[in-house]
């Protein structure tokens, strides 16, 4: 079985640290499926969510547009559980490697949210929202 | 065998034009493993950059501390073929398929750029840098 990647938070804040964000406060987070390592979706992260997720080891971003703390999931019940976490080389981007519950990262229904695959100059979507159950 | 992706630059314009760029003009570029599927590096595209990586088949930056543009691998030899592409659902961030010439993509020659795993409160390495060859 695999457990949940959870810190505490005296760890979280050390951890936290480490990372570098960006004039808007910001950090890339990539949550990948584990374990297969496929990309399900690009957003971001603040110190404070960055915190709340390594603490409760449920992906939780910050949105840009709402401009309020994002628990992914919290109303699709499309959680993504942590189970690991690692740091890029300039420190300002994380990837993690999440169980992506429901089997849709994507508001679209779909696994991922990097669907559109490029044919010629075309866009086209090459895989299907899951069917509702 | 795996053929490198590329398309026409009229294609790469219209292809392009579904693109959106953030207020610096940036797309966010992730470069994964093909076929492990696994992110090797995070790193961004201006409109130029992104048609010359599509006309080329050769994944192709914008470098933001350098601001000028970045033919990745371009003196280390570890250049980036591409193999497909594929765009997220907010259109603002790209996912290219791409085979990784001598085995890093990481600056610190490292297969992977997201080397540093969290344990505890420390990020530790777990990815050593390959041998020079």
């Amino acid at each position: 079985m695999t457990s949940i990647f959870k810190v505490s938070a005296a760890d979280a804040e050390i951890a936290a640290d480490s990372v570098k964000f960006d004039d808007k406060g910001l950090a890339l987070a990539l949550a990948c499926d584990h374990p297969s390592g496929e990309i399900l979706m690009a957003a971001w992260m603040n110190r404070e969510t960055l915190i709340q997720t390594l603490v409760t080891g449920r992906m939780t971003y910050w949105s840009r547009s709402r401009k309020e703390i994002w628990v992914k999931g919290l109303t699709s019940g499309h959680v993504q559980d942590v189970i690991g976490v690692e740091l890029d080389c300039d420190g300002d981007a994380l990837r993690f490697r999440v169980v992506q519950h429901g089997h849709a990262a994507c508001h679209t229904n779909r696994f991922s949210c990097f669907y559109r695959t490029l044919d010629g100059a075309k866009w086209t979507a090459t895989s299907h929202p899951r069917s509702s159950d």
